[in-house]
């Protein structure tokens, strides 16, 4: 039997869905599991928009071109207009979900053994994506007392080195929920400069920033035109996972060429996902305002729960739909186990993404969980009553650490 | 301006596509083109599956799980059931497109530097997918005077070296359109299992076998369960290719697990794809039927058009929708270029893939061109009358070389 590739055998395997066999295995049993562990959302998709693609007349379901349908990235330009950023067509590929955008992203902008600055708690994913192209993510410790907000220039000065490539950012944060500010983003965009690196933003989370903040947007940045470059996606914006378009906006000419020529190979993005999103971007304004709403609501109300339990230390996140949240216990990933394998309140237990996970430094996190408020209040609410119960009973309880 | 990345400047570029820009101008100039250069059918794909796709409500279009909907993946081993390969759904992955399936599987099977054999010409994107994991492509070239029939084995274990890790096969073959006989099948078997190897096997185009001969799968191979990885797709069987819907079929455990952990970094395959594909598999054999009839009327009207033009070398292919064929020319790139920039035929022109692409030996396939016999037969008739104009025109035109 021929073994399996090296890079196999040590790939990095995703937190989020490490637990599924546990979950699968409680649900069996017929426990029932709120889901606080995955960005899925339960907010419907806009039903006009899938009824149009329903309706539409498909003949021969035939390959797109690589970059994507013109109509569809033309229509996109529309929908960016609305941030007050101006785009051509061609400074847009479409991506089968900003996943895919993330891997050609890296492919086009690093070799073998470079490396991007990232501060975590960082989207765990965007280690398996290195892997993939095999550059290196260095990581920039952020931390809870202050909700984690942006490392300082000189945090990420001391991190550079003559294999950095690029400081790669995900506003609002997917764990953490941290919006960062335009102040925050003017300074690290001078840094950038002054580095001549690649400033690579994903803001799939756009629509979901709170308490009246502003987006700004790092393709807003003057004169970066040739460093930024931003991933973006249907998903969570209108509740569309499963479409599996994403995008990768750039004003870099030569970028744009590399991540087409890669975008090749694979010859075409899904049409019907595309489809659907040509009437996506359509969707009124309501549909995205009463979203943000109902996300407010979900975010008070875990917010207030978890303030009100002895030794959580939480913050009230500023955008996306997550929380990043210390709990007293010893390690979560018995943690979370232990809550789908031992752990139940009336029959109902809560699934978490452990913390650890989302660390690249190894050891970081161990206190640590993300929840993502995804789920109505009716069911968070209920998720919280499991989570309290669930901290008085674990045997694994101990002191809070200091974060720093 | 940060540099893009070196294997970004230095990569691999579609030989399939790379003619766009000029078949665009030529478009806006009025003329019309056959496009004989990409495997893209005119062939419906079934109505019914269509239709029950789009009648399937949609509420909430979420992520499916990273290997593919369970509901999918068995009712996939009833289509393999057809062949008489008994298969559990563990043993499917769902991919986006066969594509996806090839990289994870090169990512899964190879680290950077090892080596993967395939026969020549090949089909070029294997080179691009080895460039994205790093792993190389080491061909070994096969013949238009058999039809590019089978190397023999020790034409194979010359080119074996410590580094190899696979053997990797298309059949039938795009681009040559040759299918290999169960026998041919057999010995590579026995000499993957004596060098302990992995053997990919590009299955895509199963369906499309001619002349009543049998069709067989590298998982009928009896003793090799833990060697064989097949790649396959709804794209060429149903003329589905934008639904982006592909698969990699192993008994190998391990290879699964680790495939199944690349996958879940891109988190799903598309989900409208995967609902259309449950609706593909029971599509009436009649289907299959009468699009094998329509390709073999075409097959067989380009065989006979190619045979009477002078100086051109064919042969009939047994499988696919592709031949390779030898012309009168100085350098394909040049010819298939010149057709669309100044060749036409009342107005009309033929677009054609350069053989040069098609060969990981530099140098090699310069009087060669991939024709895919996509349109029907009136479309083919006159795409042949352009090339047979053309190559009376051509100011390129020169004796034909010996193929070795």
């Amino acid at each position: 039997m021929p073994d399996i590739s090296k890079r196999g055998a040590e790939a990095y395997s995703s937190p989020i869905r490490k637990l599924t066999p546990f979950a699968d295995k409680a649900k069996q049993s017929g426990k029932k599991i709120f889901h606080l562990n995955i960005g899925q959302p339960d907010i419907k998709t806009p039903k006009e928009a899938i009824q149009k693609m329903q309706s539409t007349p498909v003949d021969v379901l035939a390959y797109s071109p690589s970059k994507g349908y013109l109509s569809l990235r033309k229509k996109i330009t529309e929908y960016y207009q609305r941030y007050n950023v101006a785009l051509d067509a061609e400074e847009i590929l479409i991506s089968t979900g900003a996943s895919e955008g993330i891997f050609f992203t890296f492919l086009s902008c690093m070799d073998e053994g470079d490396e991007v600055i990232i501060p975590e708690p960082l989207y765990a994913n965007y280690i398996g994506f290195a892997e993939y192209a095999r550059c290196k993510v260095v990581p920039i410790t952020s931390y809870i007392d202050n909700g984690f907000a942006m490392p300082t220039c000189e945090d990420f000065e001391r991190k550079i080195t003559p294999r950095t490539k690029a400081i790669m950012l995900c506003n609002p944060g997917n764990p953490t929920g941290c919006l960062y500010s335009e102040e925050a983003l003017r300074e690290i965009a001078a840094m950038v400069q002054k580095h001549n690196l690649f400033l690579i933003v994903d803001e799939v989370y756009r629509e979901f920033c709170y308490d009246n903040q502003q987006y700004f947007s790092a393709l807003h940045l003057e004169g970066l035109e040739n460093n930024v470059i931003v991933l973006d996606s249907v998903s969570k914006r209108y509740s569309a996972c499963g479409a599996r378009i994403g995008m990768v906006v750039t004003r870099n000419k030569e970028v744009m060429r590399i991540l087409t020529q890669f975008s090749e190979v694979r010859l075409s993005p899904p049409t019907f996902g595309q489809i659907l999103t040509e009437y996506l971007v359509d969707t009124p304004q309501q549909y995205l305002d009463e979203v943000k709403e109902e996300y407010v609501k979900r975010r008070n109300l875990l917010f207030e729960r978890l303030s009100k339990m002895e030794d959580v230390v939480c913050y009230r996140p500023g955008g996306a739909f997550y929380s990043f949240v210390q709990l007293p216990i010893d390690d979560c990933d018995r943690f979370c186990r232990w809550l789908l394998e031992e752990f139940s309140l009336d029959n109902k237990t809560v699934m978490l993404a452990p913390g650890s996970g989302f660390y690249a430094t190894e050891g970081l996190g161990k206190q640590e969980v993300r929840i993502a408020y995804v789920l109505n209040a009716d069911d968070l609410n209920q998720a919280m009553d499991c989570l309290e119960a669930a901290l008085n009973t674990y045997p694994g309880r101990t002191e809070l650490k200091k974060a720093r």
